[in-house]
């Protein structure tokens, strides 16, 4: 692969991605029609931190964190460092120290398909990580790897500039051309989900606000009165539990 | 297998629930003689819930959750609904929405073995869930399963009805007609403990207190001064230690 | 192997390991030249925690904590336990009682390559463990281990009377010959970082400040001015991002 | 739970048990409703083998193969030994003296959710394993489990006596009651797919034998000319690859 | 998402395709800058089968395989089937009927994100398969996805029209557009490995004939006569071994 | 970490290295006390291999193999590369090229704790490994390790010139000093295992051969005449099965 960075980059717009983020990464993937979700194996080293911003994204090589100092002179205020690696890794590329630096640049956080490290600093520094593993594991700095080139990230594409949401949730990448359409889709997700949510606080079912009946029984699903008239299911005896 | 709902169930207990809830997940397991735990991978969505319930069970696919929503209409207060599915999946089948239906029919909470979304509403909701996963992919509702039927989660058989205890240390299920010799097994355990614990506090130690050194050495297990004495370890040589 | 248990073994200094516990798992692995570390999948069960104490291990059958008793006889102020077991299990060995025992003899807290419950209790009496699991499940005392004994857990070898540091990224283990020369090195270390964290607070470069640029351009790694300069990368078209 | 093995139980039809090991894991699962499969780590140690007996179960302690001595006295000439473990162990429980023993006894293979050694052997000898795991690792015989018990083995629910099918697709259960009827749908099944073969290897589609096209147009699912017309695509643009 | 099928796709060329499935996956990874490798998850469900074709692709729901019905319709000679997952899912989408189908159509093999069946008939028809899993279990016709888009399939980005390779060591894919660059630089590759392999079957090192010496030497490695010079490495003392 | 390499190192006797590979890694694992065993996720890439070889030990960072190369140097007739690595990695650190160039050293085979490729052409070659992947990801040549250094590979200490038997069944560490004990203890536990299979084989139970029954009976392990009579086991209701 060629070993470069790409420096100006075209980035979604700020607002944007902030109000993405307020969103949260569910109802974004949603909004957008079930796409973008990175695998859920990526976790919030602490639990509360809801972040939107514009990617700058690193390809690095496992067990070595290079190519992060290198993305860090690109970034700039809004930003959120997406880290990929050629292979499957779980070392700590970012601790406090890169941290630092981070928010020295105005980046809001990290998302790592790979280890981070130094948790009690990050989490006071409200420097919030998403990642695959926590790991003291150090790395090298001797194999260069790619800067602001897209990346696919924990199975998803991302292209330097997108919008990455992220929370307790997870992580969702939104490309830069459709951030408007989907914070649109997003808040009227949100709209519709308010009504509704007052429907089932009030003992409304969903079966019924989603009209589910029919639909049901037209795939021949059925209802018995109890487990007797059932009498058994998959092998298993429903008439006698001990 | 059959697409099918039971209606009504003959549920354990409410009273004894709450209290096995009380027992926790790890006492109640011991009580019943190590039986009824699920896997440890199922781990609770944020710390400190302890729930003791009767499960309301579903048999889902994988990515499709619309047999939660037909198993919420015959859930009642004090309930537990426990999704399995009828293959791994990590979807996140269950929201802030489900969560507000569910608590507006008195539901205690949920165990899935699949995956969740919506965690800082849930917890804010003080909704508590045991999962497999977190996950906000999104899923569809074109594929009956069946609800109220006898179901293997996470490694266990459970039935409707049935108790289930889970706390920070996992989820355990109690039958029906096992609650209450469970519920004293259980409290007979804890006072028992109780003792030891005051014993083990003072100094004393298990290994008399369980009278374990006979047995111990009738094994053949011994004793001996110090690592010169032991030599080598399993090809390690004891003597040298850099 | 053999069944035994060697009842005196020399510890490192305790302040040493108190000192050692406070520089943390990350700068004591870095400062002895990246080593020392325990596989990523140890984790502790609540965050915060920070102990340095001096190892008194454990290997034991999966399944079977008779060892752990053996073990607390052995134990004084300021060890720390470390528990190996024989193949890989996630049972829960150890509870509230053994670490009501456990602080009754000063320990500081678990390292167990296996499961551990009673999590809100533990936490409540703010007993630390770094587990691969958390599990109900209970275990035996019919299979006879080793105490005292050099052990290999999550894949390093760790001698009785060691080191054992510990907080929210991880374990590493300090031979007692090296802690001494670990403890100035970590402290070194430290303060090396508090200076270059000031500069990388005022908006310096690990670029520049760890002279990288140099080394960079010889690998041949490039700049490019933006993503149409770059064409494409890995087989995906950077100039068209939908 | 008890520790007991009981020594009488009622099995299967062999005949029937043999012919639907002749129908295989797949079409067994499919004709009974898509219900009895084991998960998919359960692998076969060698490729080729496919067996139909009678189940006689084993629930064993991690490390303990101590109970599948005692299962042995309980076999008889068709029988497939099952063997279940009370928490997830890998050792390797079961080798070449044990098949020889397995083998006196007209046992047809064994279907084990942990560890299997003599892997050679077992080939040269024909006597075909399904399990988690190949390891050497030896177990103890110190801790009694259960024989001839209903067991839950990688995810299924077993009673003794109930058949087991496997071959190089996996391992399906199905029950004593449920055989005959079981084997007829299988058989029907193989007879329905061999006009199917013929129908598809002459080059008909399944979207039309299955007269799956009407419903797929329900769903609103669309066709496109090509990528230009598509234009994109989960936010990837399709009109430009490089 | 949209579901959608793109009914005419470009392809690469057909012989390029064949001959870069000849150079097999780990060179033509190689030859193409290390880029293009799907995960090594990703294994043969038997050995010995080495193929190159044009990818048509598949993204389908988990658990549902309708889309590779809908799929087969649009396959051609010399194509390869590639599926992903909107998640992990490891049932058996497809088995020996689909697989007649393909074959009739010339379709050339499977790559699959999820698991695969009938074993033993696709390895008697030499129908080869990669696939993350084996397994029975049946799959649905109900949730549409989508046919010849952009999919990424094992961590890889697919475009329909791509060459994939795949062989025992894994699966790659080459884009349309770079196939014959890749393939000329697979083939220079090969005949320099054919010449430095008769060198180091001669007994020339690799140290020696990639002028390793010296760098090495720069890096500050070092070579000790024996391990009594070494005296201890990361902690072990390397003097004694029992 | 120290990157340095050992020139000489001191091999256990290459006869006793080649009758331990006879006798198998279970054997010997057995024979000198169950140990030794690497972890079970270390498998061989065709099946049929056995070994026994003097190790010439490797320590790399993740992604890099330079210190293969460096190792390849010091190999001798007999010896078998035992390669760890600093982190989890999967790369295919070694493939025919380095194979070759083993086997004109006269090298037995590679136990590896990442990756391998070019499984044909080893296959073909007679060049056994066991590794815990296949992959075709190159690896670069730019971070120092160590060569001949005790390692610890798949969970087990390592020493230079230790034996290592592997089969199929895995790969077991015998130590220098212990390996004509270990022959001796291996070669008696076939003999008296070969006594003991005329027995089984003639149809006498383990139980009797081990005097197994009064121990069992001992624990309070009991015998039940049928199902019935069990009514009930682990919650499950014995005497009704569908």
């Amino acid at each position: 692969m060629k070993t470069v960075a790409v420096k100006k980059i075209e980035r979604a717009d700020a607002g944007l991605a902030e109000q993405l983020g307020q969103c949260g990464a569910s109802t974004v993937h949603e909004a957008q029609g079930r796409t973008g979700l990175l695998k859920s194996y990526m976790r919030p080293i602490y639990p509360g931190a809801r972040i939107g911003g514009t990617a700058v994204t690193v390809l690095a090589h496992p067990g070595d964190n290079w190519m992060v100092h290198v993305a860090m002179e690109l970034c700039q205020p809004g930003d959120v460092l997406v880290v990929a690696c050629t292979s499957d890794n779980t070392d700590g590329f970012f601790g406090d120290l890169l941290a630092t630096s981070a928010q020295a640049r105005g980046v809001k956080g990290l998302v790592i398909d790979a280890g981070v490290r130094d948790l009690v600093d990050l989490q006071a520094m409200q420097f919030p990580v998403w990642s695959r593993a926590v790991s003291s594991q150090g790395t090298v700095k001797n194999t260069p790897g790619a800067v602001n080139v897209p990346v696919i990230c924990a199975g998803e594409l991302i292209f330097p500039g997108d919008v990455i949401v992220a929370d307790d949730d997870g992580v969702c990448v939104v490309t830069r051309k459709q951030a408007e359409a989907a914070l649109k889709a997003s808040e009227a997700r949100i709209a519709r989900e308010d009504t509704i949510r007052d429907r089932l606080a009030a003992g409304e079912l969903g079966l019924d606000i989603y009209h589910m009946r029919e639909g049901l029984a037209s795939t021949g699903f059925d209802y018995v009165e109890n487990l007797d008239e059932l009498g058994s299911f998959n092998g298993i005896d429903c008439k006698n539990r001990d």
